[in-house]
């Protein structure tokens, strides 16, 4: 069994810095053995906001899949950041999806959140299978095309 | 006391199958003593989406009401399918509502949301005194008129 | 170190009786150490929903912060009703808030939602640094302007 640094270094994906909150509250919390990220942007590097758009208009829905895989691996280095060391995560317990969709697209928000939820069952295996929850926006803060937030358990 | 199953049979209500998941996600986690499922719609039979429409449009307020209570005995389906037995819910903890609901209706969603609350007051009693959350979209995925998740604390 | 109460004295605010849900739903629920809150609005006193209208049309972006913190006070009203004692919270673990905002004033959410942010900083220290999550709509049953939630962990 590869451990997930291992995994996501086999699917040639890297942890960016966890990027810092953008107002007055933390990036992750810990009560009792969870841990909850705050919403998570596509930033890249904790620098550079990517996928700035409402999928169906500015952005493709393949587009999508890639601004929730970048928002993804940016809630995991938050559980990283909290835990130290991503084999004390015991479970993804769940993911919250909002996706910036244009009217008309909102059937393509499950196939455009699930760039985050295989991002979590290819990093963490059995442990990263999740239940999920989706909200679809008609418009999002900063233009941004999702927001992703993490439950995991830890040990 | 007659148990949950009891009351759902003297309600006229019957479990469905608890349906699969429609994307790469479980339809619940288990996490400590809590239960939390996936959004659910309102499938019948685990087979047939009803309830396609965004309520003050396509739908009435009572469909809506009807959509809710569908969801959430889904939603109760997937408690049993993670407990075995629904006398081992201690608490229905959280009610989770996304509702689809046209401009101009949107004071009418909590009735609507009603639907799943009165339902899991009657199944559960004094166990199905719940904590909501209620959200109110212009349009929803697969064009259902709701999604409803529950948080269970479990023996 | 002062406490929750007294800082709520220095900074002039007074607690709202605990507001009753406006359905059928309880507007706290324990599981655990955790206490989940409902959707709290700003109402004043428990008897008077104030600060009715989207963000960016109806009401400023400073009214939308004024909004956020008085809904902030009556989820922090259940908070005491639940465990009686606010020096038994131990930490606020998750802020939700739902923003009514007008297209084009998305933007501006994160600062509204900062009215509940600072509001449990000022009032808990380090005790309220929170985890969040964001939601914008472009229109909210009853008109309101915003709905929060708060998890806390407690004694």
């Amino acid at each position: 069994m590869s451990t997930a640094e291992q995994r996501l270094a086999e699917l040639g994906l890297e942890l960016p810095p966890p990027p810092a909150a953008v107002a007055s509250y933390e990036p992750w919390v810990r009560a009792g053995n969870m841990i909850y990220t705050s919403g998570q942007l596509p930033w890249r590097d904790g620098k550079t906001l990517l996928f700035k758009g409402t999928i169906g208009r500015e952005l493709t829905v393949d587009q999508g899949v890639e601004a929730c895989k970048l928002s993804t691996l940016n809630a995991i280095a938050q559980l990283k950041d909290a835990v130290g060391n991503l084999e004390r995560v015991r479970r993804i317990v769940r993911l919250e999806g909002s996706i910036n969709i244009a009217h008309g697209y909102t059937d393509d928000a499950p196939k455009v959140l699930n760039g985050a939820s295989e991002t979590l069952n290819a990093v963490f295996g059995e442990r990263g299978r999740h239940s999920r929850m989706i909200y679809t926006f008609p418009e999002m803060l900063l233009g941004v095309a999702c927001l992703i937030v993490l439950w995991a358990e830890v040990d």
